[in-house]
């Protein structure tokens, strides 16, 4: 399987390969195929308040896949050039997010669980905070 | 920080880095760090049938981390040196599996997610099946 293809400063859904029996269901998520690069870090998201946002970031090199994993979670995203808001409702869901990409993350409510699989260390250099800054490197239209 | 050190044939609770705040809790799994590999794989069991187990098998090279991340599992070990059941139902703790290990698998629901972080890509050769074979391998106490 080859990996999928993208722009930068893109998001993007794909599907993830789900098996299911009468034991229930397995997906699974290879790296540099499933996904376009190898993880190096998983995190997740659990017992959130659903009336609070969280992220209000970009990366710069950073690029992450999130799947919800159970519940649900929206995930508003601004390229520079559209803003899209993504519902993840579904574990054979992912949202391939590559830099540099503004995303804001309503979690839908305690139960749910986003997990995140990155391609890149924490560094916490690679983040950008502030929107000004980062309207500034994508350009406004 | 320094990757955990463990036995071969091992299986080994670890807590799992977690900071929660008023928006609700980030839990992160760094490769190479908070466990002794770097994943090649996510894979994630939900929607099971609790009355059904699964896995029934052990690795010859695989190494995994189990984490329950909604609800619970039941992860039945056996090491050829002893049997234990671990019960996972916090998503602030894995599971460090390290070959050779026979491991049975029961999710505590339809709701429960297991995620599984693993050390190798998918080998179908890399599964024991058969139990009398595994008992061969490891030794008879």
């Amino acid at each position: 399987m080859s990996a999928p293809s993208y722009a930068p400063g893109s998001a993007t859904l794909i599907d993830i390969r789900s098996f299911s029996d009468e034991r229930g269901a397995l997906a699974v998520v290879e790296g540099e195929s499933d996904i376009p690069f190898m993880p190096r870090r998983l995190y997740y998201l659990y017992g959130s308040d659903p009336s609070r946002t969280r992220a209000h970031h970009a990366h710069r090199a950073e690029r992450q896949c999130m799947i919800a994993l159970a519940g649900s979670a929206e995930v508003e995203i601004d390229t520079g050039r559209e803003r899209r808001t993504f519902l993840l409702d579904r574990p054979d869901r992912g949202l391939l997010l590559e830099p540099v990409v503004w995303r804001v993350v309503r979690m839908g409510d305690a139960a749910s669980v986003l997990a995140v699989l990155t391609a890149h260390d924490y560094d916490p250099d690679d983040y950008i905070h502030d929107y000004d800054e980062f309207r500034a490197l994508v350009g406004t239209p």
